[in-house]
Parts: C-alpha cells; structure tokens; sequence
C-alpha cells in the first residue's frame, strides 16, 4: 500500500467535513457558510504545508490564495476549483440528505461531492500528500479557489484580468470536469463560448382584441417565431451571415479518436436524452455537433395570454431567451454583432426587435500536444491503466478562456466526475474509487512535471 | 318631443339601476349579483306589459325570457343581449367607480354600459314604449336574455340547440356590435367564426443543459417556431392545405361599400393600433383582411426559462395558444381537422406536436338584401338621418352562428357602441345620443316590420 491508498480514510473524512457545510452560493442566507467553506479550505492548504494560505477579499466571496514556490527553475501551475454549490432544490428528491454526506455502493452523495468539492479536495490532497512524504513538491504550485463559480465566477474572473503578479503561472490545472466514461482517464481539451441575450420583439403599442384587429396587426410572438426560424434552418445550421467563418474543423487525428470513444448511440438517445431522434447538421458526427460546432438555441420565450383556456388576444410584446455557443477561432464581441446584424436584417414588417445582451465567453481549445497536457495524460494513464482521451465538452467555462487571454497560460482539464454524477440536480454523487485515483493521478501528475 | 324623448330621464335612471349591479359572470363571488341583475331585467320587462316574464334555470346563470305574442300573422322577433360583464380590473386606471354610472361629456362611464346592459336596456325600452303607448306592438317579440355571454355562453347553445317550441322566430335582433363611427347608423351583417386551441409541443423527456446537448437534442420553441412559420407565410397567408377553399370573397357590391366608409388609415394606424406598420395580406384591402379572410394567430407562448438573467437550458416542453379565425363558408369541424393535419405535416424531427381544441364558432353571413336586415336600416337611416351602412365584425359572436344553424333564422346585428366605448377595458362608456336614439330606431324598427 502506498502513501495514498493508507491515507484514503482520512481523505474520507476530510472530504464529508467540507461536504457538511451548505456553502450555496445563489441564496444570501448561507453567506456565513460561504465564509466557513473558504476558511475550511485555506485552513486545510495551510496544514497541508503551503504558504501564504489567505482568503484574498474584494467584492463578492473571497478567494483563497496558498503557494508553494519552493522549486526554482521549475514550471509553476495555477490550480483551480470552486468551494461553493448549487441549491440543493427539490430538496425531497433526495435520497439522502444534501449536506449529509452518505456513501451507497461506492459513490458519496452530497450537494457538491463532484461540482467541485469533491474535485478541489482531490487537488489539495495531492498536493498534502506529496508535502507529507517528501517535505517539498516536485514543481511549484499556486491554489486559487473561487467561491461563486454557480453565479457566474463575475469576480475571480476581474482579479484574473487585474493580472496580480501573484497568479503568474505556467499552465492552469482546472479540476471541474468529467471522465467520458467508468475508468476512463479524460483529458478535455476544448469548450464552447457563448453569447447569451433576450430577444425583444414590440408590436403594437398595446395588446388588442385578435377578432377586431387579426389581419391588419403584427403580432410578436410571430414575428420571433420568424426570427428565429430566419436565424436556423431546420437542419440545425445556422443562418447567420459570417457567422461560420472562424470556425475551425476538429483535425483528422481529432476526429478519429472521438470516433473510436465508447459509445451507445441508442442508449444515449433513448436513455440520456430521451428523446426519438437526435437532430442538428445532419452531416455531421454527433461529437462533433456537440463539442466543435456553434449552436443557436432558444432557452426561454413569454407572450401573451398563457393561462388555462382561451384569450383571443394579440400580445403587444414578446421575449425569448438566446444564445449561441462559441468554437475556436470565434469571438464573443463579433459573434454579438453578427446575431445583431442578422436579426435586424430578418425582422419581419410592423415589429421592431431589440437583441439585448446578458453575458457571453470565449471559447478555449487547447493543443493536446502542450507539454503540460501531455504529461497530465501520462499520469492518467499510469494510475488509471488505461490510454487516456481527449474530448471537447460542449458547455462553457468562462474561467478557461479567462486565462487563455488575461495570464496567457493554457488550462489543463483534468476531471473525475462521471456523466451521470447529477450535477445540479438532486443525489449529486462522486464516484470513490475516482476520488482515490484523482489523487493519486494529480499527485503523480506533479511528479511527471518535476523529471 | 315624441314618447322617447320625454321619457329620457326616466330610461337613464333605469339605466343606472342596471349598471350599479356587479353582474361579474367570470368571478363566482358574484354570483348573487349575477342572479340579481337576472331578476331585475325580469322585473323591468314584466312591468313593460310583457308577459310569460320569468328565469329560465339550467346549469349556469339563469336566461331571461319574456313574450309579447298577440299580433298573429305578423313576424317575430327573438330579442338577445346579455346581462352578465366583464370583471373591471385594473380598477386604479378607472376615473370614476366602474359600478357607480357617472355622465361626463354626454357619456355614461360604467362597466357593461355598452356591453351589454345599455344595449340590452335598449331593446327592453323600446318593446316597453311601444306598449305604453298603444297598449300592443306591432309584431310578435321574445326577449331572450342571457348571463354568460363573457365566459362563452355555453348554456345558451345548449339551449338553443334543443330547439324549444318557446323560441320559435323568424328573425333574431342582437344588440351587442357598435356604429362604425359617431352618428352612423350601422348594421353588421357578417361575424367571423373560429377554432381556437393549444399546440402543444414536446422534445426531449426531461429539461436538459444547453450546454452539454446543444447540437444534438431537439428544442420544443424553436419547433413551435417552424411549425407557426410553416403554417403563414410572412405576408399572412395561411398555408393550411384546401384553407382557403370555401372562403367566399365580399361582392363587387359589398367592397364598394367598404371603400367608401369613413376612414383615416393613418389614424387607425398610428392612435388606434399605435404600430409602425400594418400587416397581414398585402394584395387586399384593410377591411376585407380584418372582415372577410381568414387569420391564423398565436395568442400566447410559453415554454422554458423567462425569469431575470440567464439559464442555459433546452426545455422538454414549449405550448402555444393559436387561433384561426374562419369566414363564410368555412365551417370549424373541417377547419380543425385541416389545421391538425398541417400541423402534423410540418411538425420538425425530434419533438412530437398535438393541437388541443379548447372552443369553435362557426362564422356568419347575412344577406344585406334580407327583409329583416332591410327594414332595419331604413329605420335606423329614418331616426339617424344618415344612410345606414353595412359592415362585418372581424370577431366572433357564438350565438348568431348558433341561432343560425339551429333555428334556421338570420340575426340583425344592430349596434350602438362606438369604437371607442372601452369594451372589456377601464372606463368602458356608452354615448347617451346613441342610447336615446338606439331606444327610437328599434321601436321605429318594430314599427316598420308591423307595416
């Protein structure tokens, strides 16, 4: 047994002490649990051996900030993770409760235990255990863990781009993402941006009676549904002018390897999904839909009269929720513009429509060939006994691309959660046996860096 | 001063009495309000020397009948208003209290002043003066009173369509439509019909992250959205196959007619409608698009996340409320089924589409050549002195399809609203000139039919 394995009781305990605390980030009630969360975390950094251990305040929740500098002339990596969690809501969904952690056939369950605690512990054990064994680290290391990531990360990301001296890294390691599968050690190497707005759409200055008026008024809800049907044809390409233009098809090399994934098609469909057909550009894979192509959607629309039973009214306004997700080489502030442009050129007759802006983010795609890609593929497959993949994930995580442009350091994206972890939804889980081995696979990820 | 005008005062007091009585049929706390106003237009009509005054009860709100049968051989007419009205919310936006009839500017503000008590007490004042003048009428009169006409009047049809020997009459009278403008005698002489119901649209089985899924899972809004712009093109023509089959267009004669109504396009347009730009079909004219086409509209949407800010989400479930209006001859059976079948031709890949009928109403067409009709509008140019004018309403009256299909009778719409009277709105009002007059033409009309 190594140092490790002997040690896994302890992480145990460790990880239910963190899970305990009801550090929910979107309800102001649990602000002082906000603050134990942090304080827990700095506290553990510091017992661990790291330095400078402190909680950096500003606006919002603090960050805590340790260091371990110890290893001049080596490469130096940011790690990252968040300490605070999603609502826990619908609370008697549960099968245990959320904030007391319970294990069940080898997972734990707790608000948390995969998004992010549960993958932040596994970065500060490894680190623990390597300061615990040999005194000192192969490498040097920063912490920088955030504690609003479930309300947008707004915060961390203006220190970031503030560019202390004291985030200056070589690469960032982010531990907030899943393996593709049970036992198989994944690194990601992409995300989607995004450009998420409302789309406003004005009729007639009040509503009015559709017997009196159908037939001579425009009518809003119409008129997005003419938008957004202008915008995307119903092979799910998009139709907005240049839109496609920086759009950067995965390599062949990519391509083969995402083919070559283990993967049900039927059951992802029909299981996952569940759905009776999958859809999007027909003429392309489904990986390569959901991680390497842009997408427009519509999240949300409200309009008139949508009670019980029937009101023949034509509403005088209507809004609906959009987005498009980004790829490499696109950028939110032109993609913006593009969306702007083509709605003001496809607006039907007797509306005026406003696109109105929420938040957006960059996509980030990293070189699989990055030397600190690389060896974190290595250590994944040396502990995990299996090649490591690559994948892209489809979704955003703003904090990537943040360090892409403000440090100009690359994000090493190594999860341990599973697809069906429940993230955000009640019974989150994190699987065990992936806690241990994440340990031990950043542990000797640190390792693999020092040679 | 002739009968009428010596009486002024004494209708406007009755006026009052009827409108101070919150007859709200949509709120079940005035149910006792609804059964009084039912009593008091029993009672007004029994001392008008109307005989068989009585309620007829069934399931809902009483219907108030009363006859005068003693002139054999002469025509009959069945005399239809309502005495139920809508709630007066938002109260805030009233100038003086909506059950507190208050006379400003030769208006009489109330809630159910010109829909439809006024109008109803107008028929009511006539029949009475007549009687109190020459002690008979001159042809044969049924009231047939009703209190569910805001919430659908079902009750009414059921009770029309038993056919009872009761309501046996060669022509209907309706008092419910409005002038086409101030100091126009104005007959109605065709409504428009509809089917109105719910589209209902589901994806996926579950709400799924935009995220994660975004390329590959269908999206229940953006599918209504290709499924509404499937069904009307962005000049407003309906795209239902064999739609457009049994519309009939207005004669030569009757297009006429409409061309010379008095009318400012820019007005209506910029006071009345406050839009931009008018729609619907651009090869024909206002008020055939409005009177004599059919509409497909959607009155309300939702489906998905519309709270404050952002939420990456792919709802499972988007439904719509839609509507066509129908003209001669279309009929809503065959409307329904072809609307259900286009909805099922164009309904996208990955979702399944249902249209859940909630009501229908067949659309109706007098011959403005019919006696009944004609006699009319020669009273009403005799006591206006202006030629009475034929127009249609694009809206829907059920029981004017009802009495037509199932009494085999034409009704005469004649109304003495305006335009502007509020209907359904705060300070809804009636103009007193037209009240007065309105009592004059219909006794002048009763007269003219006894001839």
């Amino acid at each position: 047994m190594n140092y490790y394995q002997e040690h896994q009781p302890e992480f145990l305990e460790g990880l239910k002490a963190f899970l305990r605390i009801p550090s929910i980030s979107t309800l102001s009630e649990h602000k002082s649990d906000i603050r134990k969360a942090a304080e827990f975390v700095r506290s553990e950094l510091e017992k661990a051996g790291l330095q400078q251990a402190q909680l950096i305040e500003g606006q919002g929740n603090p960050l805590v900030y340790a260091e371990w500098l110890g290893a001049p002339g080596r490469p130096t990596l940011l790690l990252y993770g968040h300490y605070d969690v999603q609502p826990p809501d619908p609370l008697d969904e549960w099968k245990s409760p959320p904030f007391e952690p319970a294990i069940r056939n080898d997972n734990i369950y707790a608000r948390g235990s995969a998004d992010d605690k549960g993958q932040t512990f596994i970065l500060m054990k490894a680190v623990e255990g390597l300061l615990k064994q040999h005194g000192k680290l192969p490498i040097n290391v920063k912490f920088l863990i955030e504690g609003e990531e479930e309300v947008g990360g707004e915060h961390i990301e203006a220190y970031v781009k503030s560019k202390p001296a004291r985030i200056k890294a070589d690469a960032a390691v982010i531990c907030d993402t899943e393996m593709f599968a049970l036992e198989l050690p994944t690194i990601c190497v992409g995300l989607r941006g995004m450009v998420y707005g409302e789309l406003i759409v004005q009729g007639a200055g009040h509503d009015l009676h559709s017997g009196v008026y159908g037939g001579a008024a425009p009518n809003p809800i119409m008129a997005i549904a003419e938008i957004l049907t202008a915008l995307k044809d119903r092979n799910g390409h998009i139709l907005i002018p240049g839109f496609y233009d920086r759009v950067q098809p995965p390599s062949a090399k990519e391509r083969d390897a995402w083919a070559r994934l283990p993967f049900n098609e039927k059951e992802y469909k029909e299981k996952e999904v569940e759905v009776k057909e999958l859809t999007g550009e027909p003429e392309i894979p489904l990986f390569e839909r959901l991680w390497a192509r842009p997408t427009f959607e519509v999240h949300g629309i409200r309009g008139g009269f949508t009670g019980e039973g029937a009101k023949t009214v034509i509403p005088a306004r209507a809004v609906a929720k959009i987005s498009t997700r980004l790829v490499a080489d696109q950028r939110p502030d032109e993609a913006t513009k593009q969306l702007k442009e083509a709605v003001r050129r496809v607006t039907p007759k007797g509306v005026t429509a406003e696109v109105k802006p929420i938040h957006s983010a960059a996509p980030s795609l990293v070189n699989p060939d990055n030397p600190f890609v690389r060896a974190a593929a290595d250590a994944m497959t040396e502990v995990f006994k299996k090649e490591t993949v690559y994948i892209r994930s489809g979704g955003s995580i703003p904090i990537v691309g943040c360090f892409d442009q403000s440090l100009g350091i690359p994000s090493v994206m190594l999860g341990f959660g599973l697809p069906d972890d429940n993230l955000h939804a009640p019974n989150e889980k994190l699987h065990l046996p992936n806690f241990y081995r994440g340990i031990e696979a950043v542990a000797h990820y640190l390792e693999t860096l020092g040679r």
